[in-house]
């Protein structure tokens, strides 16, 4: 199968660049298998970085048209690259095929595991916005806590290990004050990173890397031949009358690595 | 105090027009009273309707850019005009004064005059938005349903009587059939062409117009001195360094009428 | 407008007596603004303080009598003068305008201003109390806890500025403990003497001060024309025979002070 | 034990009359058993009749007044006659014994017997109430709905056969319609007709007869030796400091009889 | 009435013997009362000691038979030895009278003394089955927290002064840090040793005895002449088709004792 | 890698028998791909059939034999193959590797699809059972009902078409007259007939085959090198002390087939 991350910011005109989206397509190719394809694609325009829901919104728009580009060179599924799952009911209403936000398909993934997790992240003002999530998910009730460090992107990039250090000092305290049995890792860089992996290995319960529960959610709706729901997510109505409708589009400058 | 009343859709270049913006402008005016100075935006740029979440999603950047100047041009609240709060978390991170969202504003008013109340609306796409509105707001627990008759923005246009025919018999079921108390009339439309006030008096129960609720809402938040809570809405750090930093801004053609 | 704010205690027949009540007509009046007249009302008899369920429950039968003259002498809505809201579906079944409880009416506002609130109030024995008012206005999905410092009546007028750094230190654990972003004062003597006023200014968030919370949503009932869901709180059988009968009346030697 | 089963309403003075008082004693102490002494004792003036929450407020003063004697006179526990459990917190508050609302008993016990009960009620006025008396118990959850059939106490007591075949219709109706396993009967006069008992052998599933189930429970926590908490239901500070304080006393003519 | 107390470990092949499971039926009949005759009996088989859910699971099937035979020979109510209800539903499906689970029958009494309660158990690893066993009685919203101290079956035994200070000092953290009024021993042994009545005598609140709450429990049922709905709980087919059926039978080597 | 499926009841020794297991191995291959090996295990003694949850207790001591031995032979995860998910908590307990429910990962899968999901199953006795399940998941907010015909296994093998007949006629039931998106097949008998895929093409819903999403929920923890919590499902301690012990061991006499 073909799967599209899709980046909500342009990466490739940030410091980060190219360099990093062929990293993370390696990575996602490996995680997948060899029977899925990878394409890494990150919008043309936007904010130069995405800290507040108002940046997330102007995300939304370029998202919207990248997918839809996407679905047109014949992806079968896309992953949303950030774990606030930003427009992911709007993006569904476009789209032909599975559309996955990362926090959905990490915390469901994370009520099957034992009796109740709590998601660790790496900043204090999304803590609101991933409970909404785990409500729009259903999953409430199974959410013991949404804990966060303060660590800023650049923070991470700049000293990996401090970071690590900080996200599992967390993960501890989570573990030691609460019932929770399961960690949910709410943060893509760290994601990419490995992070999940080790503090699984270290901590000795499951932490999830919601990078990779959303590449196997993708996989496993396309396997089943399922799609979001038609009826939670329709069609906008210009759209089912045009199928080709530009409902609001740009020029494109945006930048596709394939992993 | 200066209020405005922001719409998420062109209407000044819609077949509504400049007509209806002053009509609803004159109907605020007399709905807040004469210490309350009313102005009502429409944005300058968006789809040329909003029927579907993608294209609330599409409406929200030219949303904000009206909120800013808005504030700039001194007003003191604002209120959206339609009935989805769309982009409320979003746009009170960029506003300095109240930001009213209707659904909210009646919802929270409806918990406090009964034990249970529902929505009625005119489109059954959106009871699962807000179903999620109720539980952003925190009354999820006080909404007995959200309901829904098939009207079209055109239907109700062009045969009003036939359209709160429509919204009377549904109301009607609503009391008949479930234990619910306290009505919201769930659609901006039928507010403004009086819906709400009718059917109190004819149904002998409160049936909340949201844009009254909003109006008086703002009202209450100017008077008390108060703002949404900024730790719930904190300011973009992009703002926060450039107060006049202009986040991703297009030239505007934007229509102001005065009530 | 005329509005009645209804003391649930002779308070003239306390120390604090009508010099009190005069006071607190006057700030009543300031806040309501110029096109509302304020009469404060204490009921005639009654427990000489009220510091428990029971004699809460002893103050009801009073206020109904004293409700019931307030709207005989052409009161357009009532605001019960107790953060409690003793009485209040009983009261509403007796009134044919609105009455108001400050807690409802603070608690729904609150709703609007974030995710989260809490409530800060003097005394912590009503903690389940108002718990339980949170849960019948629908309410307590957005209550995040409610906090009390040990401060009696007699404290407080005894050293307003200890009782207020005590409520202020409370307030500022309540915000650096958990994520709530919005409070609501729960007493309305720290209400008149502008404690929530000064804690807004101090604690960068909004702190709500339910009596004027009360009044605003009285005015907005009265200008919507609104009335509590009369399907929610049906008149007593016998008054619907008998607008006039007394259901167990008194005499009275009630006081009344005008703002 | 001593049991006293406390009647909000002056029955001696109305024309059920001291008989039905008799009838009722004896029949409490046929279900309480040998080791059980019952006193039926009814308030010395209040509404004439209990047809609203107004009114239940209305009754309590008198029922406090009428505990503080039962236990003076030696009672062991007191149950309240009245399915609304009328003032329990505030008499608790009172008490030195255990105080037991039938509501609440019953839908405690309701919970052991299965998945999911529903209560079946004579008035629907009342359904609101019965939700709320769920909810401070606690069992919120498994109260599956409450249903009422529309009759008077005057239709039930010159027609128990038709109230009976009424009754029965509606929790058919219960049964068909949900899943509910278990039934509970919320209404005193129809408990003492017995109707929960035929209802139980004729529909095959558990109805339970609130009279006896408070009655049990008044048995169960004198034998165990405990009172509801005083933590959760504090005495008043002026019974504290004096404990003969009359909050505020009448002169009493009230009735007892013995079962 | 009779009342089978049914173990489900063969208590009489372990170290506490006989002379134990004599102890407990003595205890049991001091508590039930002259009226109601005793038998403990140990299934005949199950693993040595019952320390997580797998051994609960295989402890039930010997239960199953236990309590079909106990049912052949007259006993009209069963109470489950175990604070954790093991097999509870299943087991009621067999049975033609009253199988009362502790933790369900102590839970629902809880609901009814305060606002909110705590259970107090032994072992952390219980910790989420007792969160269901209240979610299953439909209590959960009235359970504070599930505390608990590391205390093995053999450190109870061996010293239970050092058992009961341990279990005295989570109750009082529970009643310190929380608003929890009432609390629930969650522990058979504790249970037979007197500590919940100590502990009320001492803490000033209600502690249950979940043994005591079992066993009035079952004589509630059996006074009311009540029974699990069978609606509930439907018996298996094969019994249906054949009464005397043996779903899975063992020979027998099982200990009765009466008290 | 190699999964097992692991039936709770020995179909071998049933009219299904082993052309029946060697028919759902090869369906289990083709939906699991080819890098996943199949191998169908029933255990070697229980009731004839499941139609209780006290037959479905006898069922899981010799699930947990068979999981030992099915790891102890290497297996990578092993699929329970009921849609009760008998005993998970506790067969996780015993296992070192995934073990998953169906519907448990038919119900989290769900979540993700829409906003709110009915369960369709063939039997009303479940349906308390479902409803455990999607509580004990987390997912119980999401849920809409569940539903359910009354087919027999018997009848569903007798005739297949009037089987699916009967099963969309309720899935279009659950359609029209709630909210319900996204539907979940309860029933393991009818998704081995490929009635999930064939409702989902004529339905134009999500229509979700336990069976399959239950595969690919054990393939994504493999491929994630995820285990279900260890905190959450601790090693019974004897166990923990001889990993060779055999809790409560039988002889066996199992069939194996391959896919």
């Amino acid at each position: 199968m073909h799967l599209t991350y899709l980046l909500p910011a342009p990466m490739h005109a940030t410091a980060l660049g190219e360099t990093e989206m062929r990293r993370r397509a390696a990575l996602l190719s490996d995680w997948a298998g060899s029977d899925t394809r990878i394409t890494v694609t990150a919008v043309d325009r936007g904010p130069a970085s995405v800290e507040s829901a108002y940046e997330e919104y102007l995300a939304i728009p370029a998202m919207g048209e990248a997918l839809r580009d996407a679905e047109r060179a014949g992806t079968d599924a896309t992953v949303l690259g950030c774990f606030g799952d930003p427009g992911l009911d709007g993006l569904r209403e476009l789209a032909g095929r599975p559309v996955v936000g990362p926090a959905g398909a990490a915390m469901a993934l994370a009520c099957t595991l034992g009796h109740s997790f709590s998601v660790v992240t790496v900043s204090s003002g999304v803590r609101p916005l991933l409970r909404r999530l785990a409500w729009e998910t259903g999953v409430l009730p199974a959410l013991c806590e949404v804990r966060s460090v303060e660590l800023s992107v650049l923070a991470i990039n700049q000293d990996h290990d401090a970071a690590y250090a900080a996200l599992r000092a967390e993960c501890e305290q989570a573990l030691s004050t609460t019932d929770a049995d399961t960690l949910v890792l709410g943060c893509m860089s760290m994601g990419f990173l490995g992070a999940a992996e080790q503090l699984t290995a270290e901590l000795g319960v499951p932490v999830l890397n919601p990078i990779r529960a959303a590449v196997h959610h993708a996989q496993t709706l396309h396997r089943m031949g399922l799609t979001p729901s038609r009826r939670a997510f329709p069609a906008p109505p210009a759209l089912v009358a045009d199928a080709d409708a530009e409902l609001m589009h740009h020029a494109q400058n945006r930048l596709e690595v394939t992993g």
